[in-house]
């Protein structure tokens, strides 16, 4: 569909539109749907979601958008050495730290298209608001639009909010991915990796940090409730795990000389989830790789490799767990003959939300009427980046069906129109 | 090492040889020796296995060594149109039909120096004897080394004894492997595509059917048993299992929400290997291929594929035991709220050795003083083909440890020298 024509069929869909909320829903959709034709599949539609890695054409053609928009909006978007776009409106005192706010506009590939991109078009529907109410903060604002989030490119996420938090990796600089190095990805999109240093910035150096972003999960839409308030940003603990066996003839191995190493992996699959949810909480517990070797189907697997994943709000917890996952392990691995071997790949601290603005945001959604719920962000976001500089907390809208990463991702328009109503009563609120 | 240098350095390790018997047990060795030279790994030693796919140089040079060993045996070696080297031996009496006996040359990839050779060998050893004995049979003798027995090459086995008993697929000439079709891999060996129906045989084209062999499994070697007589070959049926769920993100979706298809995979892996331990016998169930879909450490997984293989040798025995474990396969998808599909890829029926023969075997090897043990065979051997022609008994040897298919394949040269003693006799005893 030509952007044309999409423009021209929209009017046609009635939108549910919160008549308490000076937010524009209209827009808010129509740039959605503009957005994403930057990466739409040839010939695509706006269901057949979007492949948008930062750093691609499409990024970059993602990123003018926004960058326009933002312009639309009175702003005057300035890309720092890591590639992040911001824009800042002034508050009537100058010399206080800004409330800033934002997302992301880059995708996995074949993702859906409210992952990132609503945080980041509702930040400026906000400022739209703001200018078309002719309100001024006391506070400034500053909007984001965060570079790569999603870590495709360069298997490291979060690239934008680190580099401002201070928390690139050494030799992060030298990486490189399909051929070309980090440094010339930065310099596609208009960063700068020889002065990177220069996107630091020191804690403290705003006042709040709002993000608006789809649950990915489906407690909001199961519920319907239409605002989730994060708590917080789970620990992550990945255990990297590998049974070794023996290899050998499945026709000419009795059973019982067996050391069958698929058999040792599948009891932990098996083990792993009964002890996740062998206590109360809303833990999560995932094998969600496994490589069996050789992998014929005559022969006995002689190796497993697996990883174990732990995520919770509490970090102890996940130890404890992980704990728990290690000693089964040793078990079913006495049990079955194979040898062991059980090894922390990495750990992810949690980030907790600030408790004042979560209660900010609920008084901010109670005004609007709309039902809110705390939970827990099982995702990584760059919020918990920005939790090491500052306070931030983070306002969920329901994903239906929980479905995300996903072309079949789905945030209702109504949910969209929400979301932004609630992010802008809380900037309003913080910022003054 | 040279085959000069193998040679010299042969003659200092003792051998030991069966007093009783007139195999020349050092002739058996030094040949299983300089075979293991077509297709051994550059610079490495008899220990490092062998190479030897089926069509590959490695096999035609093993193939042209065989050729001349026959020769030397004074025989005058034919390849017909599959490929399979016959060798026949003159019997008193030319009307009736032969003894046939024989196995294959050719390896699995990185194989051991055994499965097949030593069959082979042992047959141009067992007319070598008979040579020097001076002994003439009643009944003619032939015997041959099968193509591609292991079906590494066009990924099916057992080609030549299936040509000769008329099993060729429809369509099977039309292969292509590795860039190669099976018509111009036969002519690399001195077969005719074009005239492959010529290889095939009428049933009773033979006496009886004798194949050496090592047991690729460990039930001999354990129990210090010289000789294992093989009731039959093993039925096989292959089931294709496919479990699928919905891959979501392994951080958003609350553990009650999952529908984990590597979860429905775990149980079913370890439920086969209860139903097929739970009752006496010697039938075997592996699970030795599992594909998990997208596989990625922080998805839950959405998809897996696996194959189920259940073998004994009575087929009414596997049949059922396939029946349980699709009962427990739908009950475990009801549970994990997976959509299940199972359905049969492949049946094998089994083979069984005349009931005649076996006792043979057990006479000839009582005669020369070894213990034996009836036992099936849990693998596929040319003999099961040739069972479809008429009467086939095959003779095992230990394998250390059970281990074949691999460079640590090892079968004492002792044990070596027993297996064709008792193949020596039993071919006497079945010509005369």
């Amino acid at each position: 569909m030509t952007r044309r024509l999409l423009l021209a069929t929209l009017g046609a869909v009635p939108l549910a539109l919160s008549a308490t909320s000076p937010i524009d829903a209209s827009r808010l959709r129509s740039r959605l749907e503009e957005l994403s034709l930057c990466g739409r599949v040839a010939g695509g539609s706006f269901a057949d979601g979007v492949s948008r890695v930062a750093f691609s054409d499409a990024d970059i053609a993602g990123r003018a958008l926004v960058m326009r928009w933002m312009r639309k909006a009175g702003l005057d978007p300035k890309i720092d050495a890591a590639g992040n776009i911001f824009g800042r409106r002034a508050g009537s005192d100058s010399k206080l730290e800004p409330v800033l706010f934002g997302s992301h506009t880059d995708s996995v590939p074949n993702g859906g298209n409210f992952d990132g991109d609503l945080g980041t078009l509702s930040a400026i529907e906000v400022i739209e608001a703001l200018n078309a109410q002719r309100i001024v903060t006391r506070r400034p604002l500053e909007i984001v639009d965060w570079t790569n989030e999603e870590g495709v490119a360069y298997n490291n996420g979060l690239f934008g909010s680190r580099a401002v938090a201070g928390l690139l990796d050494p030799g992060e600089m030298d990486a490189v991915w399909q051929g070309v190095s980090q440094k010339d990805a930065l310099k596609k999109i208009g960063g700068d990796a020889g002065r990177i240093d220069s996107a630091k910035r020191s804690a403290g150096w705003f006042h709040a940090y709002f993000e608006l972003h789809i649950e990915q999960g489906g407690n909001l839409d199961r519920e319907k409730i239409q605002i989730g308030v994060v708590e917080g940003i789970v620990a992550i603990d990945r255990y990297e795990v590998e049974f070794r066996g023996f290899a050998n003839h499945a026709g000419t191995t009795p059973m019982a000389d067996r050391q069958d190493a698929l058999l040792a992996a599948s009891e932990l699959t098996i083990a792993v989830n009964e002890i996740v949810r062998g206590e109360p909480g809303r833990q999560v517990g995932t094998i969600g790789h496994m490589e069996v070797i050789p992998n014929a189907p005559n022969v006995v697997p002689g190796m497993v490799k697996m990883t174990v994943e732990l995520r919770d709000l509490s970090a102890e917890k996940i130890l404890r767990l992980g704990g728990a996952v290690e000693t089964r392990a040793r078990e079913i691995a006495a049990k079955t003959r194979t040898a062991l071997e059980f090894r922390k790949g990495s750990h992810h601290g949690s980030a907790l939300a600030d408790p004042k603005l979560q209660t900010l945001i609920e008084d901010s959604s109670a005004k609007l009427g709309f039902a809110t719920k705390r939970l827990p962000s099982g995702a990584g976001h760059d919020a918990q980046s920005m939790a090491r500089m500052g306070q931030m907390a983070m306002i969920f809208v329901p994903s239906v069906n929980g479905i995300s990463h996903s072309p079949k991702e789905l945030t209702r328009w109504e949910d969209c129109a929400n979301g932004a109503a609630v992010l802008l009563e809380a900037v309003r609120r913080a910022a003054s």
